[in-house]
């Protein structure tokens, strides 16, 4: 069930049945010489889309800009300051805990947004612990990556060459959604090197094509579709068991 | 162009060629008992997608979230409060800008967005005015139902009962994009009351299933498939004039 | 009855017998070669001051500093940011609301402070609805030029170069007002051009004198009281359709 | 000279021979059960008009709403919070600062303002030092009652029952400058009670009458003109030594 | 008792008897020649550490770095703004008084802290103040060189060259505590000139060598001794007698 | 070399031949039933100072007070919020890159802090990033127990019951450093529970004694000192790398 595609009447009868609701959540940034610059809201839009197919499960519409200043040397990225994400995500979170939904999980699918929405987590949490009061929502971050079996799969699929951006398992689920958005091009060395992140310009100079570690050109459109499938199985998995996870009083 | 099914190659060769940007922005908010909760977003979307195909033109990914803390009251509404709207605005005009974007365009599907967008305007030529320098940018706000001829096209659709929440142009424009998520419902009276905005209780003590001076059932997807093709053919029209809008020294 | 010149007992007992006050709003900006700095908070403090001389109504001090940014090119222009504006004004609602003000209506004389304000009012809204729990107060923005009669009037005073930045109309009132102000210079074109609004510079540029598609030397003293005496008539029955107005459960 | 009574051109001709202003700046609270809640922003203002009646000095609008929380408790005061004052002073400097003025002295009429005010100062000469650069201005306060000679005269006027909060010297500027708004109450203990201050119920607990440490009956416009006189004269001599004061470079 | 040396039940043994708790706070900043860095923070931790030796009282840990925005201009110094200032002992007090702590006194060590920690105590307040209720705890600065004889014993040690940055009596405190880092330099004058403290640039231009009118060579371990042991002593008082204060309903 | 015990001029020379600071971070919060609320800022402190005796490195002074909004439920913490937390290092950093500090490492000591830590160091590099331009400093971030060799010592040491929360390690340095402040009480389980985390109450009723999968009365002071003496020796190399590394053009 995605809940754009719902009336408020809808969803009020979802609340009677469910108080869990899954967000996907990316960034929209350059992944190298071939990745779409969706390709980290993209890839949890579509696992949850499929999962919702399979399961009665809320999807959320999808978070798209993220934390992404190091990429900001790449035209097309666009970037929240983390201060403006914690902002934005409280809002996102009270908006929905105001309707009664108590398990929020956020299919994550951007690694630099990590830090940041823990941070905004602890920031809505802080806002019970303060007030000596029980906040009444549970905030899970879950990176697809991290579904149990995908990062197995990505390794069986991608025993080299993966790297940590612009990686072949998110161009891979990509390529399967968008065929016509598939992009070639000529890149060297084939497999990107490796390092520390820092400020925009620090990025450009050190990963001057945007990629990271990672050889995107292994990336098929099959092997995005396996990993699409698992990931939504677990996706679904994931939430039956975020659902009976009790509330201490 | 869709900016997130591109590279960041793509998007720096645009840039050669030009430096005009349009960006989809709603709310995601109750749309009455027949609307989509996406309505207000999935407008702007389903416009600039259609324009798209048509020109030479690049779409930003989608501002989905917008200022709705009036529509709160009803399930499944998503709101940023105004000054977390205005700095989120503001780190995707400061993305944009600095790649060279000069023209933005902001094509608004939601009426209460209106007036924090151009806070957020204002906000950020302030930067630009208080350390007395150019801005290098210029920025625009319009709503779809009134590009050139649109708002003629919905009156002479819906002579009464357009109102001006859950209107039926609204509707009809998710009806034509989203034929599988067309919703049925009884409501009453046919055309529901007016009157001011204030907080979510008082509107929904005010406006009991969500509508404000609409009749949704006058909606049909031929209706929204007219209004579109008017639209996209505005919208291509406004930001070539806008592209060629000279900017004083 | 003014405020600023009562005791607190004073509004204690106002408050006993009315819950509704009015707060002239405005900004310091340049208008124009012949227009005075203060001429945005100035016409609001006037109007409101005639109006309570013929009813018992309450005026708060003027806010008098707004958003002006685009007027900043000019010497003497003060402004807030949007996101200073906002907070200031939540901090005066928040004051007056907590003594029991209920109905709150925010005479403007300034066409720049109109977004602003929506915004700031949807902000204080939010808290109310983000809790989903009622205000307790309603706001309302009603510039003098849109009180009922007055738009009517200044058109036939002015059938040409009324404009709408350094109008005949405002400087009329504040001749009336302040005689010894009066202010004479040579200026050109007669009616200064009109066209977009953006950073200071920009508008420097465009405007070099500061107006906008005004003639301000249209303006009298006799022109000036009509308006005045016309638009306090207006805020008076204003205030008392307000007061009136019930506010549901 | 008064900014608001004058055009931007007059004021460009001003900064030509002077890079000062004065900024009156004050609070609108309770004063006990005979002053006006105006007080503290009325008398910098009356004390600024005179001064500029006798020498070439520019007066800025009166910053009339501050720091005022503990007051809150007694109808009709209105406060800033302290984060909201110092964004708003510090949008105010940015403005004159801009514009060329170089030492900007704001005269206060409120006590509990002076801490938010120097926290204001130091926000703006720390945007300077954190980029190790000079600001390019000096900002200066100034109580009017501790202008040279005048806390001389009002202890001479009130050897007791002066106290702090509502005093005699206070209200006989506004019993000079308002003849038409001197008020009559009884009140007792004659001289009211005095202690700390902190939140607004704490306050109205301690000083049920609004009072500390004064009695406001000794008050007589008499008194409140010769204080008025010194005030200006000291006024326009601190300006002139503030002016002639050289910045290091 | 050093709050950061118990373990979490012996806090809680200790409101079981006390409500009160002081938390030593300063700045590190530049202090002259032969001024340790850490000498605003340094004085108030030592002078606690030595009353909490003498009586059942409970030291904070120390807030170590301040509001020197001034003192940027000197290498080593680490300077908070005041906005972040407030924000930070905001979440302190908070912190503390949600444990049950009513009576809070801040001992500091830094001039440059008194008027943004004040502003803080009333952007604290103000949050009970403009909610109308009781805050339910008490905040109290107290610089410890005002300590009840404390500033006559220094005046006694030092009549001449105290002066009111990087002065004798606050190095001869860390001298007696550290005595392994006691410094040597030349400088010159031997009184540091006074003036008015601006932005860090132009701190440096008055102020060469740091100090602002002060002989710290004056200082001596022994004198420091003298100092801390009457400043410990009147510690104990205060908080004795800031414990039995009433608090009115 | 401690700043804190240096002078301006010290620093200076300092800076003359090392451009690396590092700084110790923790937080004040319960640590189980024997463990010291300061134990997360005391071991980072008490490591950089061995390691400050054996090489030529610069200890800044410690930030005391981190994220630990789910610890307050547990009297004697103290914590800020995320959105505090990332003001304040951005305070520090830029007070300390402006004197000319480029490799700056933050020794932490709490896991809690982390995220916290990880998007302050994005909000300030994109400053930067938005700017498009270079920072001019490199942030790392250090947890102690991931020094080179730390954890495996550990792991030797403590092969059940270490646990994430009052662990036995932590408790052993602070042993070492403060045997006078060793605690002693009863607990049970021995090992406590382990689960996700929250807010405070949430917290408090999952981790009743404060302790998370940990067995504290392992420790031991002669643990704590090899861990601390390897923890130490590994701190310095890992400063001379992070010093030596270069930084990109």
């Amino acid at each position: 069930m995605q809940l754009h595609l719902s009336t408020w009447a809808e969803i009020e009868q979802y609340l009677a049945r469910s108080r869990t609701i899954v967000i996907p959540i990316g960034s929209n940034e350059q992944h190298g010489p071939t990745g779409l610059l969706g390709t980290d809201w993209l890839c949890p839009q579509i696992i949850a889309g499929e999962a919702e197919k399979q399961a009665d499960i809320l999807v959320a519409p999808t978070f798209n800009i993220g934390m992404a200043q190091h990429h900001l040397g790449f035209a097309g990225t666009i970037s929240l300051r983390p201060s403006t994400f914690i902002a934005a995500i409280g809002d996102w979170v009270r908006s929905l805990a105001g309707h009664g939904f108590e398990k929020l999980l956020f299919l994550n699918g951007h690694g630099g947004n990590v830090a940041s929405i823990d941070a905004a987590f602890s920031e809505l949490y802080a806002e019970a612990s303060f007030a000596r009061r029980r906040a009444g929502f549970a905030l899970k971050l879950c990176n697809w990556w991290d579904l149990p079996g995908v990062g197995e799969l990505a390794r069986d699929q991608f025993p080299t060459g993966h790297g940590s951006h612009a990686t072949p398992s998110e161009i891979a689920i990509t390529q399967w959604a968008f065929p016509d958005a598939r992009k070639h091009a000529d890149y060297a060395p084939r497999i990107a090197p490796s390092g520390p992140i820092r400020e925009a310009l620090d990025f450009r100079a050190r990963y001057p094509d945007g990629r990271i570690g990672s050889d995107p050109g292994l990336a098929t459109p099959e092997k995005g579709a396996a990993l699409v499938r698992l990931a939504a199985q677990s996706l679904v998995r994931e939430l039956e068991a975020y659902s009976r996870e009790p509330m201490p009083d």
